[in-house]
Parts: structure tokens; sequence; C-alpha cells
């Protein structure tokens, strides 16, 4: 049997791969009275008198919506709500695996922006925070940037964020292989998707000067016809020295390749353009955009790719377990750059000066010490910068 | 301490009354390659093909929401959404206990109907069914109405047809218990709410032909000045010998009462006005219309209320779980009268000739028989009237 047919095999075995379950004992009819009625009175109105009770007599303290519209699944792109919903299950069960954090999967029957905000807006009350997942760019800014301004709970889409911050982590360890500055280096990346566009942002703010985004047209850069709202956003804050031209030319002394876009975008060839020992990153899946031992043959120091069966696997599940568990830990309002800072600095210090070297830039996903340093990392960060409630 | 300082503690020690689990093993790379990508994209693609294998790649086929917006929670009223959590989390406990049902509970920021019917009904590919819980009349019947023309899901609002059903089931043994027949009998209830509108439709739909709704005016009949939508409504089909009065006035010559109002609503002098050998199911929680001790005293020959600390309890925890567990396991496309009557006979058959006495006419909440037959009578009325797809 070859691995789809097993998958799907284990996906009907499993019936669903979440289930909710009772926590209280329901034997007898005094068992009831407690957690049902008359006692369950007595929760509810301590709750309507301080509605931040919820948080210690209801699940909400632990509890992620996993929300999804269907529209940018894995890379099967918009497959619609009910079909994304055994990846949001997926996640869900990697919550509580690695973070120990409840999470629940919401799929909306709705393409609509303000649907879907309002949707999410209107539940906000059921949960301690929201993990956007799969929705297609741009659809997927307008909608966290909404929520955010209208909900009091964590916002946070890990195709953008969760992918920006493991993707510093690795990029925070291979420097050091490397012993290069990330103020001093050029970094070019491939993709202009909500990954891409978070990725340049978060190695903005901790200090990267150089950078360069292109599309499929080659480099963005200020004034370039045809380009959306984001992209031009990206064209501010990016390529200071207006390099124009298609990747190829663009990623010519760059010391660090970040793609997040196709297979096939980055030759051998190209490679052998770039600075002394460049960093690559290809995280296209599950092709990446170069196979690590043609990168590897054509110069590259260190390589970090999405898939489990090489070395320097850049892996989500690193992140959004410790962070959300970070988060709901000190009740924070919002998941804000700190805390995402915070966290890469986590995930890469998890990785002792002697253990780190061009194979082992970033921890094993099954390491248990991450979500926990992870989860420190950013309840402080979150009460650093005040965005903690307890 | 108390029994509602020990309610409190118990929810505090709880931190929530429900908790998502995985049913995915998550152990090795090898499990998170078939739980999580890329094993995931195999069933995605299935439902993108055929959006019905929702049903049986990922939990809808066992999931419930449980939907309120706090506007009638138990007998607090309008407690706010997050308020009403501790008793939705409460009713999921008791659809996995009783039912081993999945359920999830939400609660909406809004008490706009359009809102809550469109809030529900974009997430209604994330669920096999809805359960509505303790919103208030008259908004409950819009709701629900809205909800069942738009979702492709059975809607249930539990506060309605959940008491209704075991209501049925109660007086269907009482009355063999005295010995009278449905069509015969003279029915009086009080109260005018959700419940008591659903109790008489629901008689009426077994046979019953003389029944008067009474609420705090009195006597509801056609005609009368300042009745609202709902009340015109039960005036056109109840009280066909357009009886006016009080309470008191219209109980005479009855042969049942029914309770969904409030304590004290029913007197001794007025159980002694009442047709020879009266069955009284006084429910209002937790202080019945009349004390059974009263009632009995009285000449009440049959005597059930919503309390666990006296005979024949009434309590929809008989009726919900095992009403969605057949609905689920058919996946019906609705759950209709034809399913609530089946479900209120599976109720009282559970009860034999030889055990059925006038302080036995309805089974225990934790009589493990009746969830289950409950199961298979709904999942046959929904294969008898169409509504079963599988």
């Amino acid at each position: 049997m070859d691995n789809k047919e097993f998958a799907l095999q284990e996906h009907e075995k499993w019936a669903g791969k979440i289930e909710v379950i009772s926590r209280a004992k329901l034997d007898t009819p005094e068992d009831l009275a407690v957690c049902y009625t008359p006692g369950v009175a007595e929760p509810c109105i301590k709750i309507s008198e301080d509605v931040d009770l919820s948080y210690k007599y209801t699940r909400r303290h632990n509890m992620v919506a996993v929300v999804t519209d269907g529209s940018a699944v894995l890379g099967l792109g918009d497959i619609g709500p009910e079909a994304g919903m055994p990846v949001m299950e997926g996640k869900c069960c990697l919550f509580k695996a690695f973070g120990d954090v409840d999470a629940f999967p919401l799929c909306v029957r709705t393409k609509d922006v303000d649907e879907i905000v309002k949707t999410v807006s209107l539940l906000a009350g059921s949960f301690g925070g929201v993990n956007l997942e799969d929705i297609s760019a741009p659809r997927c800014f307008e909608i966290e940037r909404k929520l955010k301004e209208c909900c009091d709970i964590p916002i946070f889409h890990d195709d953008q964020h969760g992918t920006a911050v493991v993707t510093m982590a690795a990029m925070l360890n291979a420097l050091k292989v490397v012993g290069k500055k990330i103020d001093e280096i050029k970094v070019v990346t491939s993709g202009a998707g909500a990954a891409g566009i978070a990725i340049i942002k978060l190695l903005i703010s901790m200090g990267l000067k150089n950078v360069i985004m292109c599309d499929r047209k080659g480099a963005i850069y200020k004034g370039r016809e045809g380009l959306n709202k984001e992209k031009e956003e990206m064209a501010e804050i990016s390529n200071r020295n207006m390099e124009k031209g298609s990747l190829a030319d663009v990623i010519k002394g760059a010391d660090v390749f970040i793609g997040v876009s196709a297979p096939g975008t980055v030759t051998q060839e190209m490679v052998r353009t770039m600075a002394p020992n460049p960093i690559l990153f290809p995280m296209a899946n599950p092709t990446p955009e170069i196979m690590p031992e043609e990168a590897k043959a054509a110069g590259a120091a260190v390589i970090g790719t999405g898939r489990s069966d090489f070395p320097n696997q850049i892996n989500n599940v690193l992140a959004f377990p410790g962070i959300f568990r970070g988060a709901l830990d000190v009740r924070a309002s919002d998941i804000n750059d700190e805390m995402k800072v915070a966290a890469a600095y986590a995930i890469a210090n998890i990785i002792t000066d002697e253990e780190r070297n061009a194979e082992y830039i970033i921890p094993n996903p099954f390491d248990k010490r991450v979500a926990k340093a992870v989860a420190e990392a950013v309840a402080k960060a979150a009460r650093d910068t005040g965005v903690a409630r307890i």
C-alpha cells in the first residue's frame, strides 16, 4: 500500500481526529446536580457579574479556535471549507500533543472578508484565542487585521507568523554557523504570499536591512507596475537598493535565499552566484525550490527545508503550540511582534553552541523542550509589553 | 459547605468541563506525516471531490454544536453569552456521557436573530447537527425556523423539543396509570414560553384535542387582546371551546395540568376542582408550580416534576442524547415531529406494564437503556420519513 492510501485508511479508521470529552464525572444524580442543574447556576451567576471569570469557570482559558475558509489548503488551493477540515483537525491534534492546548476546528462557508470577521468575532467569547489557517492572501491580511481590531483575544495567522518565527529561528542559528550578522547580509526571498511577507517583516524587525522579495515576475521594487496593495507595501519596506530583474539577477551576491514558492525556482547556477557560504531555505512543500543535495553540490553552506526526510526541517509545530501555550498562560490580549521574536530566540536557543552545526540549526519537532521554552519566553514577552492580563 | 459553594469549587477544580483530545497517535515523525502533512492531503482531496466524505474523514459525523446567546439561561434570564457557557459545557458533558455524541459549546455575542442565523449557518460544514440552547422566546422560534430553512444538518432547540418529548413520554404512561385516553382528556398548561408552546404542539400532533394554554393573564383564546404572534398562533390551534378566565377558572374539570411557569401558580384548591384522578406536571425549576406533597394531598393521582428529589423527574437528558445519536447515526437532514414522537414512545416504553405505577411513569435519567432505545426509534423514524441520508 502506498503512503497516500495508508493515510486515507488511517483517517477512515480514526473517524475524525479529534474528540470532545467530559472533564466532569457524571456517574450519579449528585454528579449531575453539580455539573448541570441546579449546581451550574453558580458559575453562571459569577460570570454574569464579572465576565473575566469565564476564564476560571469554563474551558475558555485553554481553548483555541482553528478557523479556515478552505481557500488555501496546503498546496491544494481553494478546495472549500469542509475539505480543509482534515488539516484543521490535524492542527488541533498538534495543539494538544505539543502544547496541551485544547483546539477546535471551525470551517466557515464564505470567502467574504467581513462575513468571516463577523462570524469569528461573534464567537470570541467562547475561546481564549484564534488560530487562522489556510486562508488565501491577500484576504488573510485583512481578516487578521480586522479581527485584531475587534477582538479581545489573540488572533494569530499561523501560515504567516508561525512560518516566520520558525524561519527566523533557523536563520539565527544558520548565521552563527557561517559567522555572519543579520544587519550585514543580503537576503532574497521567492514567493509573495502570506508566509513570504510575514517572514520579511519579522526579519526586518530583528535588524535585517537588505532584503529583496521576488514574485513570479522577479524583484519587487517601488514603482514596479501592477503591484497590489500588499506588494506595494513590501516595496516600501524592502529592496532599498531598488534592484530590478529576475530572481536569477538579484540572487547574485545574496547571503541567504528563502523560498516559499514553487519547485525548480532555484538552480545550481544561481546558488553559485551567491555570496560565499550561502544559506538556503527552499521551503516549498512537498518539493523544495532546489533539492538539498543539488544546493549542497553548488556550494550551499547551510540548508533547511520543510521536509522531515532532510536535516533542518523548518516546521511550524515548533512554534504555534508554545506560542499559544504562553499567550493563554498569561491571558494575553494579543500575540505581538515581541512575542514572536521571543519565540524565535527560544527555539534557536534550544541548540547549544557545542551542538550547533550546518545540519543542526533547528530542533527536532519532537523535542519536548521546545514548546515549554517557547511558552515561557512568549509569556515573559507578553508581560514585558503589557498585553498579559494575569 | 453549602451546595452552591461546592458547585463553584468543583467548577474551579474542573477548570472547564470539556476537553478536546486527539484520536490520532502523534509519537513519531511517521505519525505526524500521516495525521498532518503530507498524509492529510489525501482526505482533503477526497472531500473536495465529494463534500459528503467530510462525514467519513472528519469528526463531523459525530459532532454537534451547542449554541446559545445567553439570553434565557436556566431560570436566570439574560445573563450574557459567556455566562451561559457553564450550562453549554454541562450540556456537552451530558451529550458525551449519555449519547456518545461529541458536542462543542459556542456562545454568540449578539441577540440579533439574523446575525445568529448567519453565524450558525456559516459554520454548518463543521458539524453534524446544532442544538440551540437557552435562547429567549420569541427569537428562538424564528432562529430555529430560519436555520432549518438554510442548513443541511438537523437543528434542534432542546428547551422546546427536548422538554416536549420527555413531557409527552411521561404523559403517555401517566394516562395509562389513570386509564384515560389522550383524545378524550382536557389539558391545561401554564406558561407560554418556548417549552409550553412546543409541548402543546407535540401533544396535539399525537391526538390531544382539548387543550388550553394559560399565560399570566389567564387562558389564551382567539381574539384575546394584546396577543403576540406566537400566542395568536396558539389561540388558533388550542382552546377550541373558547374558554376564558384565569387558570383557576379553566383548570376546572381538567384531567392534566402541565406547568412550565412559576412557583405558586397552582393551589390545592385548584387541584380539587380538576377531573377525577388528575395528572399534574408542575415542572417549574427549582420550585414547582405546586409542591408534590400538596398536590397529592389535594387528590393528584400522578405527579411529575423537574426535580431529582421527587419521583418522576421529567428530565431532558432522557431525550436529547438519544435523539441526536439516532439523527447522527443515519445522517438525518432534520429532526422532524415523527422523530420526536418516536423518541417519546421509546422513552415511555422502557417501563413495562408490570413496572408502571403512579410513582414510576418515566425512566431514571441514569437508565442506560433509554438513549439506545431513543436512538434506534429516532433513526427508524428518520428513515421512514425520508430524512435519513445513509
